[in-house]
């Protein structure tokens, strides 16, 4: 997507320098825009594990590249040896990314079938590329695939303007390109279609408010920050048209586990008759899992990111301030889950379909038991 | 209620200096305890506009205390005009909260009925007083009827510790003395009954992080500060017993106004057959008005509450931190409104009810048409 006018994806290969590959520095977002340069798997491993990378599809695609650079840096002597302590290394990195092990384990299959060093510099080389492709082109369609639902309610409003409320942040930096959530919304806006984007905060995180306004802001698409309490007036009074928000992970039965706070947008666009939708790659369906609501682990995380936020105070410093009493205690759950029965339509780079098992099914008739 | 060992109400006359009123300087919660003195009708003005008292009851006191002043501070010739003058500043500094309007009117009454301008002074000096005394007696009461319903789920509990959920502050900082929402919680744990509070932060201005968190911590009610986002994954995990809020104004049928989010919170409670409960003292009844979500008005508030948080930094400093690009635009709605359908019961200091028009007059048979 654009970055100050100039097209970026959030992984790249230094122009002119097979050696080098570059990334979005996605911790100075959105104060500072920045790029780091990734030339070793200790580079690598460090982007990865302190998250200045982050999200499923950029994980992936990080790893993908990571293991290019572990056979490009390998020695003539051993180099297969080399590789696969990296490919360890960089898969415990975040133990609990499923595309990080992905993207390791398609990386080792093309490098295992290798018989020579150049060969094996070749071939991952080839992959890696591949991976960043195909999670760019995963989202490029679910972007053609949401498109057509906001044409539709812009047609329904005679072209007024579509209001699309979003949760957090699955916006491209959280994949190679065009991102999850969002990708829709950068087709219709592209296509000319007038769109306005309301944008939760996210707390505790921010990721609303320093990633998706960034991002937005950057492509030109009309937005505004709100509170995440603010979505159900918004709702009452007419002023949300359609919801969109990411997911980490969608049981069989269609469940969506998302940032926390995803669930009371659900529900509240039940109660308004407002269609909600989860857009995600492939990747994220869970087949193994039914019922979301009490099989999905969700992970509890520092009370301390409730207790503190970070900014940017008057003189452009980057601070963390206390927002309640020094004793006072907190919680702190990452996700929350939205059954089934709140999802209007989910949408993935093979279609749209809703969220019950035998529609999800009629996309991944593979997947049936 | 007790602050540091000492019992305070929120606004009381200066010991020995009746022409001064004093209030504790909210905003400076929760990181400094600060006394504020009002000596002029523009300092009420400013410290209703400001912030530094908030909450219904509390404004409604405020109200009456500057309709006082304005008497105290009136010239000889003119005092009636400049009275008058005086009210219409106060009655317009916060348009949603209906209280301030009350507290105005009901002075303008006891002035009216004045014939000197000394008698005037006394009659307002009274009548600020009885407005403050009758606010903290309503919250009392209600603390009474609430601890009630706290005692039966604690009952029903077998004396497990019964979970409470709470948005905003509507405590005694918001009152003169017990508060609404938390008036039945102080009660109950005075009782000896087993209570935990979830205090929702409450963004955009944080008063649950700062107020009643604060409110909660003086007085040793066991609590948790979550986002604003985690009450309705805590309430599908049924780690949510009951929710009491308060309100800002509540209609004839039932509907009730309060702090943007409320209605979230309300819309998943009734998802997961949790009592939602809204505790108000009768002033805080518009009998006037049928259905809220379409006739109360929203007040819309500064973006950079928005964009901007505030807190106190590792040194001790109090300093505002920009969360958002520099460009990114916010909307800031003060308040959203629930419609009596998620209210369970209506909790004032006449008796608990329901939220309807029939139940609410059964409590308020002067408002029959």
């Amino acid at each position: 997507m654009i970055v100050n006018g100039k097209h970026y994806r959030t992984i790249w290969l230094k122009e002119g320098d097979h050696a080098t590959v570059q990334v979005i520095d996605q911790p100075k977002l959105p104060h500072a825009f920045a790029i780091r340069d990734l030339r070793t798997v200790e580079d690598f491993r460090a982007a990865i594990q302190d998250m200045t990378i982050r999200g499923a599809g950029l994980i992936g695609a990080t790893a993908g590249y990571g293991m290019y650079i572990a056979a490009l840096t390998s020695p003539d002597k051993g180099y297969l040896k080399f590789i696969e302590e990296s490919a360890a290394t960089l898969a415990a990195t975040r133990p609990t990314a499923s595309n990080l092990a992905w993207a390791v384990n398609r990386q080792l299959g093309a490098i295992r079938a290798c018989s020579t060093r150049a060969e094996t510099v070749r071939a991952a080389f080839a992959t890696a590329n591949t991976i960043a492709d195909e999670d760019a082109e995963s989202c490029r369609r679910i972007g053609d695939y949401g498109k057509a639902l906001i044409q539709a309610i812009s047609a329904r409003k005679h072209g007024e303007t579509v209001h699309i409320l979003t949760h957090c942040n699955a916006g491209w930096l959280a994949f190679v390109d065009y991102g999850s959530a969002t990708a829709p919304i950068y087709a219709a806006f592209d296509a000319g279609v007038k769109v306005h984007v309301w944008v939760d905060e996210t707390r505790p995180r921010n990721q609303g408010a320093s990633l998706t306004a960034w991002e937005l802001g950057q492509h030109g698409v009309p937005h505004d920050l709100i509170p995440d309490n603010a979505g159900g007036h918004l709702m009452q009074h007419g002023m949300v048209d359609l919801v969109i928000t990411g997911t980490d992970r969608v049981t069989r039965n269609g469940d969506a586990a998302n940032k926390i706070g995803t669930y009371l947008k659900a529900v509240a666009a039940k109660d308004n008759r407002i269609p909600f939708y989860v857009a995600l790659p492939s990747s994220t369906f869970d087949f193994d899992r039914v019922d979301g609501v009490t099989s999905i682990p969700i992970e509890e995380r520092d009370a301390d990111e409730v207790r503190f936020i970070t900014g940017k105070t008057a003189d452009g410093r980057i601070e963390a301030v206390q927002i309640c009493p020094d004793s006072t205690p907190a919680r702190n759950w990452g996700f929350d889950v939205t059954p089934a029965r709140l999802i209007t339509r989910l949408i993935c780079e093979r279609g749209v379909c809703d969220a019950t098992e035998a529609s999800i099914l009629s996309l991944f008739p593979e997947k049936r038991l």
